[in-house]
Parts: structure tokens; sequence; C-alpha cells
């Protein structure tokens, strides 16, 4: 597999210059120490952990898997994992964006975001290890009464123990409310928690000592449905108020899932048997702290996707380079050459340049994502913090779910450039495709992320995020107006943005008269949304590079790359708006007798 | 995994009343013995055969995969393989398209590719040993010998022994021209063959006792590139005239691949060092004769890509049925049940009808191709074989790429509705995936059908093959115009053609001025070509269904499948030709240093 070199240029281009971070962090409380030269100084770091540490376990990993003993319930994770584990702890890695309260660095989100794509590029299935901390951290620090936040959360943000998120159970996936698992308040203030978990990432491993599972069951008074959903705490070993991780408790892996790709990342089932747990927050309000988490897992997941198109993007333009297949079509380019690079090909190009205009648009859009949790967590302006939470509540499922769409895609191309090669183990390119084909299901299915961008995030607040990211596209269509050097794409985007703003006014007209209009337009809206708003960064992006000090390769790769961006993936834009406005009728008709 | 069952409604549907193939066998000569009586009698056993012997050894020899020695070079396959492979030979099914003079049945070619589907909708590892016999059949049929056709024809029909394809070499995939492998002349007529294949299916196996490699390799004397290209009988156990298998041969498996799929199938290294050889056909003709296997091997793989997204379909069809979750969107539909089965949700229902549309129209279209080698090979009117002939060229890159293409897509969908269960080895639904990822490579990947589509089969030919396609459509459309229950579609249909007309000529034009245009049209070519005959074979399909005598639900299945191809995947055909018409600047723009 080629070697993988962090893009930091790129990733500094998006932080520095498109998004300003540095500026952002100058005026946001308790982010001052966060200036381009430690930014820049965590970035190198984070670079060289990856490419030193993990990079080289990616291979290794997915062939040898993760092994479980039946006797015992013990998964033992693959060969090298638990020693990056101890070196990612001691980096202190695991606390970068954590509050100080807590042992944390309380570094901002965005870069804790970089990070993430880094581990992602070089070993998804480690990093979904550190992943699950950083959403309990999330819950942990919004929801956990002191002592739990002393107990618990210190330990988690400093490494120490692991936490999982446990909600999925055999007959309830999407559909929460189905959900069995049961709590029994006991006289000390704890649960005895019953019930088996599925799909459990990290249910059990040997990274760390404890693991702090935080499940979602129902009290014995619970109302049915998703209104009687708590939360609680339930460690791997018994640990109460005085902090001391005793015995075992009664909660132990079952068995571990064989998938597609992952190997590496345990996927556990989980048998709770009266487990000793404590609640995490109100009683039945279970689910809202559990989506604390899970907009972060979202967006980390999102992360996860762009981690790998942009590794499978540089792998394959790597590859491009060196195979020699074929003469161009217009006459030889190196005659000297028994072939040329498959570089010339224009096909070929298409595949690079739809993998390169994907992940780096997509960039921009994740680490703008993750700057608005910063605000959200950080401003002092009760306004700003609204708006960005609203604007990041409707980007979060197109981040999610367009990102990891365009990892699966991305995958494909970079695969396709290496022919057969690329199906052979050896290349890595196809464990990239296989890893990347979870993104798409885990945290919620592309189609559930559609409900919530199309029927939560827009129909219901009456298009609020929907209007801040107008206004955004917007006020940067008119500051350009005067650029002819930019016309090429602010024309097309304003374009975009106004057939966006018209479809979503369409579809909601419609959804008044038979709600399935929803459920039938909701995923061709949700690529439709992700269309416009990279077709936003990649203006901008063109936008930035002009004004900075960049080399003119610089310049022009961005702007050659938005130019492919607009005039063939933007389109599939028509596509979209063609399948949504034909209606529910076409979908709805045939009896389920009849498919 | 859900088990399988064929789809022979569909396919009789398609055989006998699309299609009508009986009239077709009726007046070709020497086919007169394929009645329908005969017809479904086959499918009835191809279908046991399949559903009872090959079906269950799918998931088991993936996980087993196959076993390599490195001590003697054998390869084993799966268990079950080998079995399953001799009642195949017993049953007769190797030779049932073959000759009668080399003992085979001599059905048609029709009928050999449902059985094609069959087999790869339920063990495509396995049906790639059959396969490569049925090449060598092409080959040999048309280009050996006497002797050659009596010692290796004739005992390939019978199935006693397998075959391969030996083309690629290490530096050389979809550039034959720069291959290496050479043969020298010896005293007794044979040939000594020296040089290194690669990604050799059924290099070795355990499934014979002798196999016939056809080996691409240069003479001596060979002029440079494709032009100086030989094919030589190249047997693992060398066989003279006298027919007699001898000693071992000079060439070996020196190691099999691991690969990210088709784990049954052995993908060979194989070293030829000084083996014994026989010339096919003429010297430096090798790449005629090797196309002439090829062709038919391009259809075959897109049989596998229809027989892998059918059988993902069906098995993602039941699930949805069963797999309680959520409520519609309109109130609950099965509210006595838990939650409703998740085919209730429209973005459900696009998934599936993505999956029913693509194949179902793919199934017509690929046997109908199938019926186009039938006239050219038996029509005794010397107008209609040239005119089949130049369809068929025309066709078989869109055959073998999009119905790959729709497989890689179907098999994705197909998983997605089983959600974080798709991605357990256990379903089947992620080895579908798997699998199907090879067929957009082997065989010449997506990117080469297209150029072979766009340069040699239309702009040299001056739109031959398209232009009998259009006639095709024009002569449907008009006999339909009064056929008002058909104009949603029929109107559609007749202004897709028209476009795709017009598309072709001016990237004609195009290419006049910049060869490079080729190249940057021509993926999107070939998808927006497969649409536009995708959409003729369901107008038609319609127009079939409700002229027969078939209960009201099948019909309105037609149609309102149809409606949905229509309305939600015809559309795709703006993005490809915007893509297309954006020309080759945006592809080519780019210095290879600056991506």
């Amino acid at each position: 597999m080629h070697p993988y070199t962090a893009p930091l240029a790129d990733i500094r281009f998006v932080l520095h210059e498109v998004l300003d971070v540095p500026a952002l962090y100058a005026r946001l409380p308790g982010s001052d120490a966060a200036t381009r030269e430690l930014i820049d100084a965590v970035l190198d770091e984070g670079a060289r952990f990856v490419e030193t540490v993990l990079a080289p376990l990616y291979q290794s990993a997915d062939a040898e898997g993760c092994h479980f003993d039946p006797a015992t319930g013990a998964v033992t994770t693959p060969k090298g994992f638990k020693a990056a584990y101890a070196q990612w702890v001691e980096n202190g890695w695991g606390g970068l964006t954590a509050p100080e309260s807590a042992g944390g660095q309380n570094l901002p989100e965005t870069l804790g975001a970089v990070i993430k794509e880094l581990v992602d590029a070089t070993n998804l299935a480690w990093g979904n290890y550190p992943l699950l901390s950083h959403g309990a951290i999330e819950a942990l620090k919004h929801f956990g009464s002191d002592w739990q936040k002393e107990v618990f959360l210190n330990r988690i943000v400093s490494g120490e123990w692991c936490a999982t998120m446990c909600l999925t159970e055999p007959h309830c996936g999407s559909d929460l409310g189905l959900l069995k698992t049961r709590a029994e308040p006991g006289a000390d203030g704890s649960f005895a928690v019953t019930g088996t978990k599925i799909f459990i990432t990290g249910g059990d491993h040997d990274l760390t000592d404890n693991i702090v599972h935080l499940v979602l069951a129902r009290l014995p008074d619970a109302p049915a449905g998703t209104k009687g959903i708590s939360l609680f705490i339930v460690p791997k070993r018994k640990t109460g108020r005085d902090g001391v991780a005793g015995e075992a408790n009664a909660v132990r892996c079952g068995s571990i899932e064989h998938k597609m790709g992952i190997h590496g990342s345990a996927t556990c089932v989980m048998n709770f048997d009266g487990a000793q747990g404590w609640l995490l927050g109100e009683p039945h309000r279970g689910l809202m702290a559990m989506f604390a988490m899970m907009n972060s897992a979202r967006l980390g997941v999102g992360l996860q996707g762009l981690g790998l198109m942009d590794r499978a993007y540089r792998c394959a333009l790597a590859y491009s380079k060196e195979r020699l297949q074929m003469r161009a079509l217009g006459g030889p380019k190196f005659p000297e050459k028994p072939a040329d690079p498959i570089l010339v090909h224009p096909d070929v190009r298409r595949m690079l340049l739809t993998c390169k205009a994907l992940s780096e648009g997509s960039r921009a859009l994740a680490l703008h994502g993750a700057s608005l949790l910063d605000v959200i967590e950080r401003s002092s302006d009760a306004a700003e913090r609204k708006q960005a939470d609203e604007l990041l509540s409707f980007l979060t499922p197109i981040i999610k779910a367009c990102l990891t769409e365009w990892a699966v895609e991305g995958t494909y191309h970079a695969l396709q450039c290496f022919g057969g090669h690329g199906y052979i183990r050896e290349q890595g390119m196809e464990q990239l495709a296989r890893d990347a084909r979870i993104t798409t299901i885990y945290e919620g299915t592309t189609g559930i992320q559609a409900i919530d961008l199309l029927a939560r995030k827009t129909l219901q607040t009456q298009g609020m995020g929907l209007k801040h990211m107008l206004t955004m596209i917007v006020e940067f269509c008119t500051a350009q107006t005067r650029n002819t050097a930019l016309a090429e794409f602010v024309a097309p985007l304003a374009k975009a943005a106004q057939d966006w703003q018209q479809l979503t006014l369409e579809i909601g007209r419609r959804a008044g008269q038979n709600p399935e209009e929803i459920g039938a337009a909701s995923v061709d809206y949700l690529f439709y949304s992700g269309y416009v708003v990279l077709a936003y960064w990649w203006a901008r992006s063109v936008a930035t590079a002009d004004a900075g000090a960049h080399p003119d390769a610089f310049k022009t790769a961005k702007r050659e790359t938005a130019r492919f961006y607009f005039q063939r993936i933007l389109p599939r834009t028509q596509t979209h708006a063609a399948a949504i406005l034909s209606g529910a009728g076409n979908l709805m008709a045939l009896e389920a007798e009849a498919f």
C-alpha cells in the first residue's frame, strides 16, 4: 500500500485561510491558546503519530481481526492496537478537546476534527475506540453529576478507560422506541440493567482495564416508545462513588460479529444480566443525552468518510503516475517510455478529480461544521450560539451522510484506477472500500440522516438552518459580484441556492398534503443539499486561494478542481431534482405482493 | 442468507413474450429443437441445479477460499466445488450451447445466457470455471484445426477438461501490446512458451485432471505491439495430436491472490517455463481469436452483474417485508404489530425499485444480446447476420459495463436495506457486494468498455450499431403511436433516442478537433446509452405485458416499475449529458504535479 502523508497543506489552507480559525479562536473565550503556531505544531505531531503509529497497522489489523474467547467473554484487539492506544494516551490525544476541569487540553473541536480525519485516513478500525470515548465525554460533560464526572469523565478524558454507546437491540436499530432493555432501581441508588445489545463497537477489548458503557434502558414506570428511555452508566468493572473499579460487573460480551470491514474494531453482542448501573441525566430523558453524543459521533463518522476518501485518492493518484499503460489519445506523452502513465487518460483523470473535488470540498464543509461546535460551546453571544446551533443541526445530517456516501464513491473510483490490482488485498484499496461501506450505515443510515434533514431539521423548523446557509451563500455571492475571475462559479452558485430554496418550498407544500412526499424526497434532497453546499465551499476556496499568497500551481489546482466540480459534479442536482419532483406516487403505488 | 428461488416467471416473460425466442428458433436453421416446452424444461432443471447444488456452497466457499500448495503448485477449490462440477458435467450443462459435432447439445446461446444468470446469482466464484471453458469453446470452434478440435474442444465441451484465458502480465493489463511472453517454435510443430501471466482465473484447480490454457505470446519474428501477438494452446499436462494427456507440462501456478471477493475462484500467477504449446489460429493474429472469446466472456460478465443484482434484490425484498421498524409516515399500516415492515417506507421502496428496475430491464437487454449471438451463428440470411453482428458489437460494451456497474449499485442498495445486519457476513449481502466489485474490472474495465463503445463501435463505424438500435426504438415508438396507455413511456423514449443521436453527433464533431474529447466523454456516454437502451426495454416490457394474458398484478408491476424507471432513473441522462458537453478541458488542464 502506498505510504500515507497527511495532507497538511490543504488542511492548513482550510483552517487558516478559508475558515480563518485563528481569528475565531482569538475572540472565543477560553480559546486564545489556539494560535496558528500552536495549531500547526499540533498538526505536525498528529501527522507524525498517524503516519508512524497507526498507518503501519492498517493492513495487518484487517488480516488478523479481533479475537473472542467464549470462555471468558474477553476480546483481544489486533497486534499493535494496544501499544498504539497507550502511545495515544501518553501523548494526550484523548483529552485534546476535553475541558481542563476534567484534565483535558480544552483545544477547539475544529482541531480535534482534523486529528480525527488523520486517524481515520490511516486506521479507521482503531479510530473507533477513541471516537466512542469522545462521544461519552460529550454526554458526561453535559449530563453527568459531579461524582460521575469525577469518577468516569476524568478517566475517559485521560484515556485510562474507554467508553461505548449501547443503543441497538436485535429487533431495534433505527427505531429506538422498540427497545426492551430494562433497569430496576436498587437500594443504593444504583440500577440493575438487564437486556441484550448488539453492534456495540468496542463492547469489549484489551486497550483499557475498565470500559464505561452508556446504555439505553427503560425504568419500570417508563412510558412506551421513545419518551420512556433513560441512559445509564454501566462500567465493565463495578465502579461506584468511591471511584474504585472493583469486581466484574454482570455485563459480558457474548460474541463478536464477522464483518465486511473494520476487522480491527470489535463489534460486540453485549449481555447485561442485572448489571450495576447509574442513571445519567434525568429519568426518561435518555435519548436527549444520547443525541448529545450522537451529533458529535455523526460529525465524527462524516470525518471518517473524509479520511477514507482522501486516503484512497492519494493512493490512486500515486499509482496513476507510476502505472504505464496505453498511449494518450492525442499521441504519446512520454515517447521514451514503453507506455504513458495512466494519468494522461481523460477517464482516469475524471475518476481522480471526482475524488479530489469531493474530498477537498468535504474538508472545508466538515471543518466548518466543527468550527460551529466551537462557537456553540464557547461564544459569549447567545444569539451567535443559537444561530450556530441551528446551522449545525441542519448541516450535521448532510456532513454525516454525504461525506460517507462520497467515501463509498471515492473508494470505488480509486480502486478502479488500480484495475485488477485494486481488487487484490495487497494494495489496500479494497480494504478502504470495505471499511468505507460501514460509514453510510452506523450512527444512522443515509436514509435516517435524510429524514432527519428534511423532516426534523428543515420542515419542522420552517427552514431555519437552511436560511442561515442560504444567507452565507448570498452574502458571499454579493461580495464577489464584481470579481469577474469568479463569475463562472458565483453565477451558478447563486442560481443553485435559489433553486434549492424553491425546491424546499415545493417539497413543504406537497408534504402538507401527503406526508409520504417527505420520505419520497428525502435522500435526493439530502444529496441535492450536499452538492449545493459543496459548490459554496468550492467557490469560496477559489476566492480564498486567489486572495492568498500561494504559488500559481496551488491557485490553478483549486480553480481547475472547482471548475471540474461545477461542470461535472454539480449537474447531479438536476437528476435529484427530477426524482424529487416526480413525487411519491412512483414509489408507493406497488402493493407489497406485487414487487 | 435468504434462500434463492430462480426468477423463472420474469425469465419466461422476457424469453417467450418480450423477445419471443420460440418464434426465432423456429426459423433459425438447426434450432427447431428449442421449442417453448424444451426451453421451459431446461429452465426448471437449471433452477433446480443452482438452488440445490450451487446456492448452498455460496457462503461456505467464501469463508474457506482456495488453498495453494507452494510445494506442488496445486490449487484446491473450496469444499463441495468439485462435486458440484462433477454434477454439472454429468447433467451435460457444459455442452448446452456447444456444437453437436463436438458433443454439445447445440441449444441457443439465449438459453445458455439464462443458465449463466442463474449460476452467477447463486455462486459467482464457482461459475467462473465453466465461464472460461465457454470462452475457450468459442475460440477453438472458430480457430481450432481439426486435431485441436478433436483433442481439446471435445473434452472441454464434455467438461472432462477446463480452460483458461492467459492474457494479463504484471506490467500489462488493458494494454496487451506490451506483453512479453514468448513462444519458440520446436521441431515437432509445437512451441515452447515462456513467461509469467497474472490474474489467471482457474489457472490451477482440482475440478479436472487437465486444464487447457489459451495463452497470448509473441513468436520470435513478431512485430511489436498488438499486431505481433499469437495465441497458443498450452495444456497443464502435455497433450499432443494423439490426445493423450501425459506428463506435467512446464507450466505451474506460482501463487494465488487474496482478493476482496470471489474467494472460491482461484486467481493464479502462472509461470510458463518453456511449456509445450500449440499455435491456435494464424501467427500474429492471436488477438482476433482472443476477442472471439472475449466478446462472449464480456456478455458473460454482464450476466454475472445481472445475477448478482437480482439475487441481492430478492434478499433485500424478503428482508424488507420481515423487518419491523418505525411507522409509515402517513400513520401505522400494521397497527397490530409493534412497528411496520420497512417496505412501507418510501426510501426503502426507492432502493428496492432501483434494484428491480435495473435488474429486470437488464435481463431483457442481456437476453436480447444473447439472441443476437444466435442470429449471428445460425441465420441463413447474410444481411441479417451482418446487422445482428453490428448491433451486438455495439451493445456488448454496454451490456458488460452497465450491468456490472448497476450490480455494484444494486448490491449497495440491497445491503443498505439491511442496515447494520447487511454489513455482517452472516446475511450474505456484503459478500454479494464484494463479489460484484470485480465485475466492473475483469474482462476490461468500465473505462475500457466505454472507449470500445465510443471510439471503436460508434465513431469508427459511423454509428452503424447505434443506427440499428435507434431504428428498433423508432419502429417501436411508431408502432405504439396510437396506444395512449403507453404514451407516458413512448414520448420520453422517442425524445431520449433523438437526444442520444444528437449527442453522438456532437461528440463526433468535437472528437474530430481533439481526440481527448473521446476519452473525456466515454464513460458518461456509456451510461447515457445504457439508460436509453434500458428505457426502450422497459417501454417494450410494458407493451408486451399489456398485450399478454397476465394477471393484473403482473401488468401493474411492470407498468409501475417502468414508471419509476422513467421518472427517477432515466433523468440520470441529464447529468451525463451535462458532463459530456462540458468537454475535455476540465479534465486535462491540471498538470500532473498540481493534483
